[in-house]
């Protein structure tokens, strides 16, 4: 059987999932997380990506996929090629869901992201082989994550705690800590900050290394911090940290860090697209890319980010946003296939609701801080209609059209400033 | 169906096919060139790769084809591992089929390479597809390939004047031009140098540019030159040629030449394995990558060099070796999906006898000096037993066990050197 699947149809469909008010450097998350589920359709079957929900790249995702219709889903460099020329004369900025905290990454990579999961989905499945077979083979059957934790308030502002309660000093955190670790059984711990003063955060790091001995350790405040101060934090977490993730911002500011600093240096704000990387490589600004694949161009794409790590003798973990089954199926199998992947990858997983998801349940299993790859032909994970149309509705409901952590900040703290850096 | 198809046997041939006396800076080439054909069994199919066929490459296929039997075709990753592991300890040099023109590619690469293009080739044939599918779909349906034009010798000593006779002046260039583009309509001409003096090859390079108005021109002396005539060999080719290919040696001698070139230089000797790539960036060493899959570790890395090229602004154009049908499909496919080639692909093609391969007639077909890129699924190849094994008695008969173009050339001129630079 020849297997050139046309693509017959797009469908994008907005959704929202309920979020727990987690602080960072630009402010705090809002009620809801807002995704894109994608569905391409052949004649025989169905391929699923997922991306972000801004209402722009919405827009951006619907003009590419009125082009992509009628093209073969193994035919990416033109499904590619689609997503870089529909966005030409598209000056509107931002539409990644990551609230200012990536602005420069690659628009076409972006939108062109979540149409190739889709395809390698299809691939996968006419083929009968899981995607990681698609790239490469496994190299670990369980992928390892991070215990992702964040300063958070109880709950949002007039609603109870959530189950996680507040986490606003180091005690609060390690707490945090202890519940999400015994849960899942995370190997590694990763602490999101730029919210508190460094030395806060410094001693939270400490409290987590002393609670967790030998447990892989990060800090994360998203660029919150001058050069000095993010040198003065290194010499703190000497030993503490496996790595200090965007302690300054810019490529210069991480040069200007990884100068004096003991420990690698990670981003997933400095270099966020290839562009970036001739200028960085050449500075020796970081020693760790978060790769993501979707604001990276795709699986694919991401596997060629690693290549490049390897080649340059860079270190590769990997980023996360607040996501779905889809994004967790798709991360787990590029992670799988991918060696020289170096740390425990990051996902928001434990702060959406268990009961909140577009996909079947089961195909995904945690055992041991990490997600045993599924088998199953293509990503291994299949929509749940019924949970997709509820989370379309909350979409519609909710009202959130694009994440916005600062306008939401400030409605309960209206001196906030989102500038960094803040320290 | 699942495809996870298991390789149930490897079968290496190791072939002979007859070569003219083709001259160039280490010495000329002896009447056979020898490759090894490589055969990946399933239970339901078989996928073929190609590759050099000297005695010290041959051994190393075949120590690493033992331990790749029993996995799945598309688990590369494992593949790849062996073919590094079961290097370890491996101090013999060369093997590679290029006569120390190329000494420090990455073995592992060299050795994984045909297994990689054999197990493409039967992923494309389970799913149905062209390999070119496999890498991203077909952005051209004609590859074009350059007039490789070679000084040369009529015949072999001895022997009576083969179909293109002597080339020995500029007029025997253009005359071996004329022939070569008559015949496959090519769009673009490589001449190999490095074997008279430099001013006698600039005035070739002159003199087909005069014959071949508007035709891009590469020449190529293997870094024969050094750097001082490099630049006066640029100097004078000034806006007749599109790239000087490795005029001196070594990323330090391309850096210093490229400070001063007006064109790009292009290279397959300084820079031949990824491992090479950050001191040429860093220098700015060459500006075209002349990418070759049997050296850079199949077609998926091949597709890694090229995204690395687009990534640092570096063009890319493809390196050949005397090669069969094979490889020039593996080849075809490679650069049918590779967006970023800039440049006409070098082949040695027509310098082989038309009745002499490995493949049944008529799979590839030569328009407009390109290669028509097929669509069958997989490489779109088949063996012809017949012809394999008549070339590989040709092998068994012929005593030839490596390329040694120096030697063979000492027989006939015995104060001759392959020091490089010469000029």
């Amino acid at each position: 059987m020849s297997q050139r699947a046309i693509i017959k149809d797009i469908f994008i469909t907005p959704v929202a999932f309920h979020d727990m008010p987690l602080l960072n450097s630009v402010g705090v998350h809002e009620p809801f997380a807002l995704r894109s589920i994608i569905e391409v359709v052949t004649d025989d079957t169905c391929g699923l990506g997922e991306s972000y929900g801004d209402s722009t790249h919405l827009g951006r995702l619907q003009r590419a996929a009125e082009q992509i219709k009628g093209l073969s889903v193994h035919d990416t460099n033109s499904i590619y090629k689609i997503c870089v020329d529909c966005q030409a004369g598209d000056i509107s900025t931002g539409g990644d869901g990551m609230a200012g905290m990536v602005t420069t990454a690659s628009v076409a990579d972006k939108v062109f992201a979540p149409f190739e999961v889709a395809c390698l989905d299809i691939q996968g499945k006419l083929a009968g082989i899981p995607v990681s077979d698609l790239l490469g083979g496994r190299v670990r059957d369980n992928v390892p994550y991070s215990a992702y934790l964040f300063y958070k308030w109880g709950g949002h502002p007039g609603e109870p705690d959530d189950e996680y309660g507040p986490a606003l000093d180091p005690a609060g955190v390690v707490k945090q800590a202890q519940k999400i670790m015994n849960e899942y059984g995370f190997k590694a711990i990763k602490l999101k900050g730029g919210v508190f003063p460094p030395a806060q955060e410094v001693e939270a790091a400490k409290a987590l290394h002393a609670a967790f001995p030998g447990v892989p350790l990060r800090l994360d405040p998203n660029a919150a911090w001058t050069v000095e101060t993010s040198k003065w934090v290194a010499k703190e977490l000497e030993g503490i940290v496996e790595y200090l993730e965007d302690p300054a911002p810019e490529i210069e500011g991480m040069a200007a860090v990884a100068k004096e600093a003991s420990m690698p240096l990670a981003t997933n704000m400095a270099v966020v697209a290839f562009a970036h990387l001739p200028a960085s490589i050449s500075q020796d600004a970081v020693q760790v890319i978060l790769s993501d694949h979707h604001f990276w161009g795709g699986l694919r794409k991401s596997q060629t980010l690693a290549a490049i790590c390897a080649t340059w003798g860079m270190r590769l973990s990997m980023h996360s946003n607040s996501h779905l089954g889809i994004s967790l199926a798709a991360m787990t199998h590029l992670a799988s296939a991918t060696p020289n992947l170096d740390y425990a990858c990051d996902t928001h997983w434990p702060w959406k609701r268990r009961d909140e998801d577009v996909i079947l349940d089961g195909a995904l299993k945690w055992v041991d801080g990490g997600v045993v790859v599924p088998t199953a032909p293509g990503l291994g994970v299949a929509l749940d209609r019924e949970k997709l149309a509820r989370l379309h509705r909350q979409y519609l409901d909710c009202g959130l059209r694009k994440r916005d952590d600062t306008t939401y900040m400030k409605k309960f703290q209206p001196d906030f400033s989102a500038k960094i850096p803040k320290w």
